[in-house]
């Protein structure tokens, strides 16, 4: 069997599952090609122990070398979201499939670039919004496009958590916009945004708001010091859809008791389903069409055969976890180019994102209604 | 319009909870007559304040006085249990209807001269199971008439309470056998063997385990010295029933957290249900005809107009609380009554619980399974 | 002991309910005062038969007789919101207390020449924001007293319905502007905004999104035509409080499955907690300051002694309904009045609502954010 | 670092689930050893597939070879469970570590013989009951240990699935009692007795319950035949503790829509807890000492640091999975060898399981209480 050789750059939490995924891949998905982990890639002097803890063949701390490197199919990007854009050109303009972390960019400009670069230079593209291939939204999905849901009035989300609630959590690079560019809004809205589109479909205008509970924390080196948070603790937003759907967002990192809360409801006119990733394996669905003392919603276990991804893992009742995530969309991408397809998702959709990001961004500050497109 | 004319012995707890249906009946149910509150009567001088609260016209002390009164159509039987045969036999042989709160005796002996007595004199009886007037338990056995839950496999009930958990709850007479036969036993599992009965249908033999966890408790009226508790605080049961299902019940009054707990699972071949009392608005259904990737627990809120009692009280999603299976079953009391049939449930079904609540001691004393018939 | 006469206008879904608590709420509350439900006053010949059924004494066809009857001290207004006004004004200029149905008018300038009147006059005013006494939000309150929640950051509220959700229910008073003022906006978010006073405070400015789906609908005399709905079918609203929190509302009767969804939740910088209308007897709390290791939303059944209004009803554990969260409210306005005190809520509260109705009213014209002060 | 060679006999499901435990142990737990996936071992010609998919390096038809080869340190056995005994017994006399699928054999000879001849050789041996390793039990344990359940008065569980409800599944080797010994029972209670075993201790008697519904199916190699069902669809026993707790267990293969519901629940003088596989990142927990204003069953999400395995896999929220478990209790395996410790749990665990279930069966026999000492 062919090998698809991966290089990885970054190794913090996403470069953990991202690692994970190409370990696993092989063992769960019946695939076309071998993924090896060539390289893994970063700057500090950990990246060998790194390698060799994640099970990677080599290490490199020049992540030009690795890019320049022929050996290698596919330039994984696992950094801060201010090196996505000179690394996945990079990539490209090297002639390598590039899998992006998302967001895609910190900014719309990035995000254009990128996406210019993929088309220009004809490079495969994937993004890495995992929740896509959560089992549960891809049944959601299909109930969408089979018609269970009917015509969609409403998209409700929240993304929440609490990991910064407390004012001694450090000021550490996910709060500072040169790295980062926004706070919770590019790391959690971005995926609900991204599900909106995947579920729901176009947006075209939105009504934003944006807060900073906590201004200055203490530096992570020198705790004696403060620095100042640039960038939203919440991010709420108002959202009109091309297709006639009102829905919201919402992401903060101030929600005390909410650890991984993507919460998703979705309203229509035969059903309604609610999705929560704090309980992954489960879909609530509700159907208008059942019998008429028999309505209410139903808590779907999504891990049987007749459930996307059935029987990739364990039997019925068995769950799954967040890395699985991961997993499922790394084996999509491989099936994909293998049938020299789109990626789905990919730079495209995250440019898409990045728009709507960016038009919250300016709704907040011109305190009125901005479209998306 | 016809008055209804009822005599209430006992004003505790439950004495509350069936004056207050008798308040409100006519103010949600269309019914033919129109009950009064005729006569509270307790041993005790605080029955005319009682009274006076409760919305009684009368009070008195002597309950053969009331059996006596000429006026009176309904004699309501709330005392502890070891008064429930002298009175109801008398007041059926007073040509009154009787409505006994549950259980019907403290033994299988008192039981089966209750029933004797109401046969013999052709009054109509009627049994405070006030459960079954619950629009979830109605609707899950609508769905097993109709073969919505296909052949029944399991049942599975607990009911559980906390509240004698702390060695300092004194020695009342709920603790004492003297008074009410048997603990947790007579008190929770009752309910629980007449929905298995209501549900399922009729039991051939049991296993028992009865335990008494604190055996002796300060008493009520001098705390500084204790009294013995020679009930049980806790009672289970393995069960077989005629049809071939086999179950199991528990009481408790040991389950820290669980404070009104009555939880029903039964599993048919083509469904399953659950009920939880402290949701008592819900029930919980498994229809295994849906769509086979949507399958899984519908929790239905059972307050909308296809539902049983439905339009009686509020909008659907307006929920009803505890007192309203009260009031339910007093409707279907009366209307039984006007229509000359059986009230449901009666007596009989009383008897026939009885029986097995002895069956279940009788194991728990032989150490091996007792018939229930 | 001595008697207080109501006298209550209107007798739809809220005259049921209003009709009720006047009835039950000496049997559950000590009062020093014993109501007496006079005169129920509608247009419709119907008004006899509904007052036999509810329980009042005298039934009456011309408000301006029943607010000029001596007897009577207390008006409750429960008619459609155009109707307010001028009732509540006149009431209180003929030296009644009132007590009128949410929300206050039908636009501000209304409420506000309630306000004037009762202002002016001295009458008692209360508004049936009956929500502010449900027992789990008077636990949330008294929580949020106590410092138990903390600073609060987020407050997040929807109050979702599906009645009008198909194409064919008809053109009823409810949906349209002349009768009602707006749809599902004045009807919930009312509720919603009202919380957010009680539990949060007050509010600076908003950005809102209110929308119809369906325009047209079946006349309900005539189905064969059809009439314009001009009330909104959705309503949603960014918000920022006076204290620096921000926080969301959404009211919607299109929402499939949602029967009576009022879920509201608050996180602040030591705990958060969730309601939802359809638990009415639960409350999530989160505590930070719980053992690290046992942290997570606790389910409270706030039936118990030591939670709001415990004990009066019944034991812990077996839950109230809908109605009780009158029982609760009259019982309060009434020993405010006994007491010389405002009521709560009142008229006040009821124009501080109108405010922000308005404001989201406007929002939603100006496209911009709007100030609700 | 030094290697651990291992060698897995069997590769169905539970081979599929060791051999992903073997891969991953090391990428996630910072070991002493390098586990090596040396030999898979099958009789079937699939083995040299499946050898490949799940990673082995070798694969073996003669399960003797592999017991013979110098080279491997440890010998999985995940066969069926009448060869457990034969195999695990010649691994010991080989000298190799034997860790071996649960139960720990068929019947209580069995069992016997195999704690035997690890005693005699003083090989190590541990046992795949998986599910002390999930993190909400370690957690549940934990919670017992220091005391904040209290003294326990409760152990009730039961494990429910549904996979052969229908009368057209085959009459697979699972349902034959020369392979698998029982049905359900030493499947499922198996698990259930060894959890109460380690939360509550030890047993003294059982009385028990087995039953089958149906009790002949299609051959799985020609459906046009029907062969006998000779185990237990379901089994439940009442259970009498050493401590004085009283309890239950049930499991059952006839319950529709249980897929995997493990579920357990604890009640102690000072404390309550709830777990259910199916959300088995959850622990429910009533705690009696909280504020009493505040108490309630706690869902606590068991992925935080505070946690037991906490840090090991993904920050808090993001869920694990079943197959977890294993690598779980593999690492445990691991450092236990290493510290020269008996494994946790091991073969003395098992037999321990194997009078108990054993005693389930001649009580459900004899009909009456079964001493299981």
């Amino acid at each position: 069997m062919r090998t698809l050789n991966i290089a990885q750059i970054g190794h913090g939490f996403m470069g953990k599952a991202h690692s994970n995924a190409y370990r696993q891949v092989n063992r769960f998905f019946d695939l076309p090609v071998q993924v090896h982990l060539h390289t893994l890639c970063g700057r500090s002097e950990g990246v060998e122990e790194s390698a060799r803890q994640l099970g990677w063949t080599h290490a490199e701390r020049d992540w030009r070398k690795v890019i320049e490197n022929p050996e290698i199919d596919v330039i994984d990007v696992s950094t801060p979201g201010h090196l996505h854009a000179p690394m996945a050109i990079a990539a490209a303009e090297a002639g390598k499939a590039v899998w992006c972390e998302k967001p895609l960019g910190n900014t719309l400009a990035e995000a254009e670039s990128m996406v210019e670069a993929v088309t220009r230079t004809g490079a495969a593209h994937g993004l890495f919004h995992n929740y896509r291939a959560v089992p549960a939204i891809q049944l959601l999905r299909r109930m969408i496009d089979d018609g269970r849901i009917g015509q969609i009035y409403h998209f409700r989300a929240v993304y929440l958590q609490d990991w910064i609630l407390s004012p001694s959590f450090p000021r550490v690079w996910r709060l500072q916009k040169s790295q980062t560019g926004t706070g919770a809004h590019g790391d959690l809205n971005a995926h609900l945004i991204d599900l909106a589109h995947f579920l729901v479909g176009g947006l075209t205008e939105v009504s934003g708001l944006m807060r900073t509970f906590i201004t200055e924390r203490p530096l992570p080196d020198d705790p004696s010091k403060t620095g100042e948070v640039d960038v939203d603790d919440a991010a709420l937003a108002l959202l009109r859809f091309e297709s006639g759907a009102i829905g919201s967002i919402e992401a903060s990192r101030f929600a005390a008791g909410r650890k991984n809360y993507n919460c998703i409801e979705v309203n229509g006119s035969k059903g309604s389903a609610v999705f929560n990733l704090e309980r992954m394996n489960e879909l609530q669905f509700f159907d208008r069409t059942a019998a008429d003392d028999a309505q209410g919603f139903t808590v779907i276990n999504v891990t049987d055969q007749p459930h996307p991804y059935g029987g990739t893992y364990w039997p019925s009742g068995h769950i799954i976890g967040y890395e699985h995530t991961f997993i499922n969309l790394v084996a999509g991408f491989i099936q994909a180019m293998e049938r020299g397809e789109p990626l789905n998702p990919n730079f495209n959709d995250g440019l898409r994102t990045q728009r709507v990001l960016e038009a919250v961004e300016r709704s907040h500050e011109s305190r009125a209604w901005v479209a998306t497109v």
